[in-house]
């Protein structure tokens, strides 16, 4: 028996988000199906990271147990023939036997884009939220220092967060405009449910010059969700990255 | 009775190209539905290039007569309302009444979009060629060089074309690379049936090594389509640009 990890990247655009749900398309739905198919075993991968419906992923994890011959390296390819084009897996290798993708330490790397435009770009829409109001990414910037290091991020995720804690460790959060787009890049050790899209909208609440810079304490002080800004859209959210300390 | 210009974006992916046909969903379909729909007159818009089925555009053109009393660059926002999210306008203005956006001088500018890597990646798939054997951009610079200028374009055109001469001038074909992806910008006075995806798919012949870069001249001497590279898919071209001299 081998445990095999996969880097998954899809288009979440046509997917109920990552978690297996009766009736909907969903991405682990369909590697089982694919792993299923490949190996005639009958596999249920445990992902790292189960995103929403309509949030992206350049490099989601996901592990599973076989007793297949094929190299581990090999899966990558024999599984993209199985895989429709909007999930794809961009690497596989053979892990210890007890790693498990959401219990071992790791760094996850968020990207949340903004089509910051009055003009509107259908080739931007599936992977951006399009903000029309002009936003200042300096004081965007600015702002999410305050929520950069380990806090209670209560006030940062939605009331339907199930953690046991909502203590939260954030690396880095980096804010760039390149032309009409910015971009936030938030690093943290985990994120509760909803975190990073309220990050973005939280940030939005001061890039347009609602609130000043400051404001993004209150709800982090006080653990107050309705202090905090909305819940930026799915489509705007890439996982981009999940780093192993191993 | 005014005349406007529009111009208008799209992702290509789920329309049957740009010219209206019965049954199925176009660009220009849609554009004549919403300006019928916002002006209460029947609209028929003509349109500069013909784009194929999965064809992209950020700035394809068209125009329509109306007798309409909306300031011209309010057309923009208007019809935004009553268009789906895949094809949008990103301005509009009065021109000319005997302006006509196929019979006017313009600098058209394409752009066609490689993913060129052995590893999939479902987040470009819509918007590029996955071209998995290695190229070599250098190479395909150099070939380039060959096509721009004056010339009769006959062995770049697909065989259905029908216009009436096959003499066309490229003014530059630029070839960049950036990580995993090539992008060939190609821009011109104006190009013949599937003319851009045949110089892409040539191109990639001369970059992945079949061919010497001269060889592309071959095709360009002779007149003969037998002689030049593949037709590339639809999904990695974008028209970026029309440029009038006005």
């Amino acid at each position: 028996m081998k445990r095999i990890k996969l880097t998954v990247a899809y288009d979440g655009t046509d997917f109920h988000g990552w978690q297996i749900q009766p009736g909907v398309r969903t991405v682990e739905g369909e590697l089982n199906t694919a792993l299923s198919e490949l190996t005639k075993e009958e596999i249920t991968v445990i992902g790292a990271s189960r995103t929403d419906a309509g949030v992206h992923a350049n490099g989601n994890v996901a592990v599973f147990d076989t007793e297949s011959t094929i190299p581990p390296e090999r899966f990558m390819q024999a599984l993209n023939t199985y895989l429709p084009q909007d999930v794809k897996v961009v690497s596989s290798c053979e892990v210890a036997g007890d790693f498990h993708p959401r219990k071992c330490d790791c760094v996850k790397t968020y990207e949340y884009r903004i089509h910051n435009s009055q003009i509107p770009d259908p080739l931007r829409v599936r992977y951006t939220w399009d903000y029309q109001r002009p936003l200042d990414e300096k004081r965007m910037r600015e702002a999410a220092q305050y929520l950069v290091g380990t806090h209670d991020f209560a006030g940062y995720a939605s009331v339907h967060t199930q953690a046991e804690t909502t203590v939260r460790t954030v690396y880095s959060i980096e804010v760039q405009r390149d032309g009409e787009e910015i971009s936030v890049l938030v690093k943290g050790s985990g994120f509760l449910y909803n975190m990073v899209r309220i990050i973005a909208g939280t940030l939005t609440e001061v890039g347009c010059g609602n609130h000043e810079p400051e404001w993004v304490k209150l709800a982090l002080d006080a653990c107050d969700r309705t202090l905090s800004g909305p819940t930026a859209p799915p489509q705007g959210l890439t996982l981009k990255e999940i780093k192993y300390a191993d």
